[in-house]
């Protein structure tokens, strides 16, 4: 019966045992022309609250008005991890509210450097190991527009300490960093209801 | 900037709103080799459930080891409906357990008629309109083996009543399921850390 499971090609040399290697941090990157590249990754999410995992979202893109579903559900979780110690901890920053942590507004103009600065918290975070897992929605696009340095990221990625699982989503995602991510999934649209004129669905779309 | 949105490449003559055309109801496949099809189907979850749509989780593969912590979220979240009002319903039925309506316990054998009648039960709810969001999981794999008809699942797909959005995973999906089918994703692997002998990781794929 399919389980989605794939068998090693080999098994490395590594002096590791099975019991380690699950425990291992994980790089992922969702690409693609397709949907559910972020929907995906909000699902990943869902497997590390119910493991307790502290969880920080970033999302890269100003409009966040399509994820305002994932958005009411997870903080909903972190609610809940507050008040009964279930599950995980729950971060949400969004870039297009100036990033929370952020001392000033964001501005209309500067994406670049909002972006920019948004890389800089993570980097900072992922240093001091703040949480489990990160999720960088919409994260290929700043690289690809040249508002982050892609070898910054590869750098901090492979260097990273501890056992931070890193979840990153967008089109077009950058070769070095697909070089560096152990789990790269393309989303490939294969038919679009919108294609045949369709309009975006209440409960689907957000 | 990206916002993951097709232009209509036609707009349909079809005398309905703008308004009327974001409730219709949507049938989605998420198919291919890659990872995230059910993870994609079950972030659509959080969505629907976001928006109060009463949502049925229908398991087709026996065992559900690697499901336990979306499980374990959207029964929570159903929970929360019925405490607060809040969200949706949630129901939540896995063959491996014989289906939680059928009076007999499953037999480890007759994989076969569990998913017969599994695909019967979701028949009679779609046609008395039971939920407003259907999560077929694995779904492809009884149609491929001969197992359900998927003459039958296109007539009840193509016939249902309301507005019920119906979203069926797995690989190999029947052509004539893509064809009545809006939204059909592939997922492909570019890079798996199985291939390079990594096991999986909790709170990743579990």
């Amino acid at each position: 019966m399919p389980r989605g499971q794939v068998d090693p090609a080999n098994i490395p040399d590594d002096g590791l045992t099975t019991r380690q290697r699950r425990m291992l941090p994980i790089t992922a990157v969702h690409t693609g022309e397709g949907k559910g590249k972020s929907t995906a990754a909000f699902g990943m999410g869902l497997r590390a609250w119910n493991q307790g995992m502290n969880i920080g979202v970033f999302q890269f893109v100003k409009s966040a008005k399509w994820k305002v579903g994932e958005e009411a559900v997870f903080k909903r979780l972190n609610q809940l991890h507050e008040l009964t110690g279930e599950g995980g901890a729950v971060e949400w920053h969004k870039m297009g509210e100036g990033w929370s942590w952020s001392k000033k507004a964001g501005t209309e103009e500067d994406h670049a450097r909002d972006a920019a600065e948004g890389w800089q918290e993570i980097k900072r975070r992922i240093n001091a190991q703040a949480h489990d897992m990160y999720i960088l929605d919409e994260f290929t696009y700043p690289i690809k527009w040249g508002w982050i340095d892609v070898d910054d990221v590869v750098d901090t990625l492979k260097n990273r300490p501890g056992k931070q699982h890193i979840v990153m989503t967008g089109r077009d995602a950058d070769p070095k960093l697909i070089e560096v991510t152990d789990l790269v999934t393309e989303m490939t649209k294969i038919k679009h209801p919108m294609d045949a004129g369709r309009k975006g669905q209440k409960g689907i779309e957000w």
